[in-house]
């Protein structure tokens, strides 16, 4: 019997106990769905850093020709970095086989979080179904982390948060939902038809649209299009790779 | 036309612009209920402080006798305190005419996050009709500061978050609800029946419940018994007492 917590921010993550618990990242637009993206395309690794400077020290340490540099500030791409932080640029040809160092506004600070918690993976709507299974097999008390957009609660991670705990609602396999676990529920049963509705609606999908970055907004609301569940190892994340099954119960388009 | 944003917590509203803005503070469990329960007993006015010992020391530049020190740490009445932070200690008899000088744990952080705004004003579901009414009057741009519960959200407050944004939402006098003010939004509306449920059924709710206080859920969830609003005048909150008037639309028990 799992009992679920989320936090709507990073910030108020700080706030939660992750001791002994399984933290799920999710950052929609776009950190967690470019993870994802990064081993759909045959990465090797993936190592979140703070700062632009950190990613460039660490691509020295690792080797420039091992490393492709990816990450953006306030949306776009940084200078001297290899890619933005569009799920659409880590393709095969540009990721295959390398170490992708990302440093990202919102995501990043998600993911340096959670890492008080005893194990860290990172969650999209590309891969929240391998993710809910991941987490089904473990049975361990969950904290979602939603990154949110600059210190605000942000409805594309919301609504993923709660599709993914609705995924994880089997009949008694929860014990207890936490507040923000409740309000993530409701907001996704409620929308739960209206996915590019919400994601093109939200203030943060508004900015990236205006960014010229409408196409991510499609790629990132690709509901289980990914098997891939990324894991922290302590160093990197790694992809970890949970095979397709029946699922109990047909499911729609959005979710 | 009026923009509506929602913080779920006063620690998420400190990344909300509020130059030019109403704040309206919700403390639903229980310092703002505690606040408009103190001016329907007759409160003169009611000073937030952030500590213990500032309560003291503006005790005593006031004068011991025109004050009544108010608050709560863990829930608790304060040590040397006349009152903890139960709406139903707020009587005429301890109250009436005096300043009432009051520390919470989460009800006053948010207060103070709130005066960077251009008005502040105490909201809870007591006095959310003619909290509603004021806004409505002013017409300015409103930032709702759910205060949370020790920096996470909690859906009561989220709940009355909600019931306000919904009593503004006639047709024509909104522009923009930020995600934030969707997401309260969109609990309250699925949730409008359950009032009781959702205050003894969150987080802080049964916390208050095991410490004795399971009173002062039925009193804070009393909808629309009070028309007095908390504003704040730049040292104090004062009351502006909101005439009734005929609603446009009849109301349900919950709101």
């Amino acid at each position: 019997m799992m009992n679920i917590d989320l936090a709507v921010t990073w910030e108020e993550a700080r706030h939660a106990d992750l001791a002994g618990r399984v933290a799920a990242v999710i950052d929609v637009l776009r950190a967690t769905s470019t993870i994802v993206a990064a081993f759909d395309a045959g990465a090797r690794e993936v190592i979140p850093v703070k700062t632009v400077k950190a990613g460039h020290d660490l691509a020295a340490k690792l080797g420039r020709e091992r490393v492709v540099l990816g990450g953006e500030r306030g949306g776009v791409r940084i200078r001297g970095y290899d890619l933005g932080n569009s799920p659409l640029e880590y393709t095969a040809e540009a990721v295959s086989r390398k170490a992708v160092v990302l440093t990202t506004t919102n995501g990043t600070q998600a993911l340096t979080t959670a890492m008080l918690a005893e194990a860290v993976l990172a969650a999209a709507l590309t891969n929240v179904g391998a993710v809910a299974a991941w987490l089904h097999a473990r049975g361990q008390d969950l904290t979602v982390i939603c990154a949110g957009t600059e210190g605000r609660l942000s409805l594309d991670d919301l609504h993923c948060g709660g599709m993914l705990i609705s995924r994880l609602l089997e009949p008694g396999h929860v014990r207890n939902l936490s507040d923000g676990a409740r309000a993530a529920m409701d907001w996704f049963v409620s929308n739960a038809g209206n996915l590019a509705y919400v994601l093109t609606s939200c203030s943060h999908g508004q900015r990236l649209a205006a960014l010229g970055f409408a196409e991510d907004l499609t790629y990132c609301a690709q509901v289980d299009s990914s098997r891939n569940v990324p894991i922290w190892n302590g160093r990197a994340f790694v992809p970890h790779r949970v095979p397709e099954r029946e699922p109990a119960s047909p499911r729609t388009p959005d979710g």
